[in-house]
């Protein structure tokens, strides 16, 4: 097989494109040259953690989104890779939420074990992607950082697995260009001690505000205030944790809320999301969707519409993570080694892509939610030789996880959960999450 | 005239660069057609302010490393236009260190009166600069933000105009993935009040480190520790500013040094130079030059000796600053209008560019690099019709600036100098800068 692939990103994403192909590989079958660019020195997309923010030492924005003490906010038991489970990776059975250095080094041994780092140029960063009508082939613009050398290549596909959840969306307010404390995004965000003893406001009611006050929280913040647009988060918080309703403006030193109320705060958190965005990518090729499980302009959520031979992993917004990965990365493997064919008939793409927001649209709650993307990924997986599992066992342990989280939001990762892989139980981590201010994998692997 | 020039940038060197061509054109010259890109949604690039750190609203870089609070660290009659003194745009002499916001409006105060604006294509970043060789002309890529679209279009020359400070420099010390506090580079430095009552640390011995500190120190911190490479700025600091050698690496809470001592801090404040990065440019087109008087590989310090359809302005370290880019704006423009012919041999641009080199290896001190500079401005001015200033008076302001600074470092912008264009002399300002803590443009302007 001559075939030329690029693949954008050596994250969770990019990562599983690679294991992909690499398994074809392993069963003997011919399969194409795969390179893969990363803009970081490592692989692991936001699981690989710097200190850094804004831009990094090339210059180049930051990926990371990631701070300490970070744990993983959902059960591992929702996103254990099909075939290579936790506990062929540590050797045990280990606790249901692990922190970030524990995740990164379950995803790293995954790839290790492939044997596909030398697949990946690191420290390059895509710079622009242009299609050859003529040719029918793409040509890819990369930006070797270290070198300080900029050369193209061509490819025959591009699958684009750069992630969503590192380029922030940053909102203004009245008075930010006043105040006197740190206004920062949830991306810049990194140690939680920074603000111990400080009154803070979030904006926002998603994950990054739940958890990164949680964190702030755990490690001494005097007050947590979250300002939210809609509707409040809910859940039952501490004393000294507020949700007030949107807000208004800021002056030099306090904030002031739509319901008249006001507070003195010494640094604002804006927790409101991030943007799909790809500055490589020229409007024939570059996605533009709301963050949701059915995006736009994609078949079976990963082939590009407009021009079938672009790939998309990872782009929805997520319940299922690591494993949904997965079952994108073989089914676009599959669709690259002709062994699916994707239906000529642009119509009939655009009518996938249609179904698929109905689908979604259906949906009243977060259960029917959870359902419908662990439908999409039971879809893709049947048509791959990827390893099925128990999907239905996955959503239940996050339908679990979302009732854990309404009865205690600060005691919910105390709870274990039976592994869909294996079979096998969770142990209860030796030391209740609030307590743990020390997060090493050698301290979490301690059970 | 049929040419079509592109100009990268609208802050001060790009600006220069339109008032340039307008003056050409207001005097009955046919001038090309200018289209000026510009990535923020104003013009006056670094003079812009923003609270905003990291990526902006529409996820790309901030430009501004701009602080609040910051006034000029060297006399307005070291910068002054020569087609448009103080006088003539606020109507009267006004002090001689300007807050960031009376040099925007002044800034401002040329453009909008030349009547360029509508040159600028605002929140459009340049992606991608190529050469064609077969027309012999450049294609030039840019996202229009606003819209979220991507389009080409072929300029006859390209001046670059991006800027230096925009992009940091930053290294990394042992310890920084596990200290607590805030680590932040210059450039994302805001709000000293953010800091007051901490314990700073800043590494550099530049400007930024001199004058962040200062800021820092004037807005409440509790103490300022610089660490230097190789040498101290060595001015008389306050009581609680210590200068101490390189730092080694840190802790938690704790910075050790290179003479054994150690300090407990809260935040660390990396003074530690920008980048010059162009990410749009390709390397056959891409200027690598340390930051200095002499830069790398360019003709006249303007064109680019491998291809001069290419410009860079405002490329070298600065004593002069706006005047030399104007000096440099009116050459470049007359260089591209065919009234100052670059010559073909390729090898008299590079011994123009050795030359240039060794004239400013050839000084000793800082007074000798202040003339060579001012030696440049003159050299560029006698060979367009910029108006002719006296630029050697410009340097005795430099020089008297200097011995100002080394009499009292926190006292230095309580001082008043002539002005070379109008040959008026500035009014002492009505509040020392260290107790003027509203500096308003408002404020200042009451004398």
């Amino acid at each position: 097989m001559k075939k030329r692939v690029a693949v954008i990103g050596a994250g969770p994403s990019g990562l599983a494109q690679l294991r992909a192909f690499q398994s074809a590989k392993a069963k003997g079958e011919d399969i194409p040259e795969i390179v893969c660019f990363e803009k970081q020195s490592n692989w692991g997309g936001l699981w690989n953690y710097t200190w850094r923010t804004g831009l990094d030492e090339h210059g180049e924005p930051v990926h990371c989104s990631m701070y300490r003490y970070l744990w993983s906010n959902g059960p591992k038991e929702g996103l254990e890779f099909a075939d290579y489970s936790f506990e062929e990776h540590f050797g045990k059975q280990i606790a249901s939420y692990p922190p970030r250095a524990v995740l990164f080094d379950y995803i790293e041994g995954r790839v290790n074990k492939a044997k596909v780092r030398d697949w990946i140029r690191f420290c390059t960063t895509v710079r622009m992607v242009n299609y050859n009508e003529d040719k029918g082939n793409f040509t890819v613009t990369v930006h070797d950082l270290k070198a300080d050398r900029m050369y193209s290549e061509e490819f025959d596909n591009v699958i684009v697995a750069s992630g969503h959840f590192s380029v922030p969306n940053v909102p203004e307010y009245p008075g930010f260009d006043k105040f006197n404390g740190r206004v920062l995004h949830a991306h810049d965000f990194r140690d939680a001690r920074e603000f111990a003893g400080k009154d803070l406001l979030l904006l926002g009611s998603s994950y990054s505000a739940e958890d990164i006050g949680s964190q702030c929280w755990k490690y001494g913040a005097n007050s947590i205030t979250v300002a939210y647009r809609n509707a409040p988060m809910g859940f039952k918080w501490p004393d000294n944790w507020k949700e007030v309703p949107k807000l208004e403006r800021v002056d030099e030193t306090t904030a002031y809320f739509a319901d008249g109320t006001s507070r003195k705060v010494d640094a604002i958190i804006l927790c409101t999301g991030y943007k799909h965005h790809f500055p490589f990518l020229p409007d024939d090729l570059r996605l533009k969707t709301a963050n949701r499980l059915a995006t736009a302009d994609l078949y079976k959520g990963v082939a590009w519409v407009h021009n079938p031979k672009l790939f998309y992993v990872g782009m929805q917004d997520q319940w299922f993570t690591f494993n949904m990965f997965d079952a994108q990365a073989w089914w676009v493997r599959d669709a690259i080694m002709g062994k699916i064919e994707i239906p000529t008939d642009k119509a009939v793409l655009l009518k996938d892509v249609e179904d698929r927001v109905a689908g979604e649209d259906a949906g009243e709650d977060a259960h029917d939610a959870i359902h419908y993307q662990g439908d999409y990924v039971k879809e893709l997986i049947a048509e791959t030789d990827y390893p099925s599992f128990d999907v239905d066992g996955a959503c239940e342990a996050f339908f679990e996880w979302k009732d854990h989280k309404k009865q205690d939001i600060m005691a919910f990762r105390n709870d274990a959960y039976r592994s869909v892989i294996t079979g096998t139980m969770a142990p209860i981590h030796h030391t209740p999450w609030k307590d743990a201010l020390e997060d090493s994998m050698e301290s979490y692997l301690r059970n």
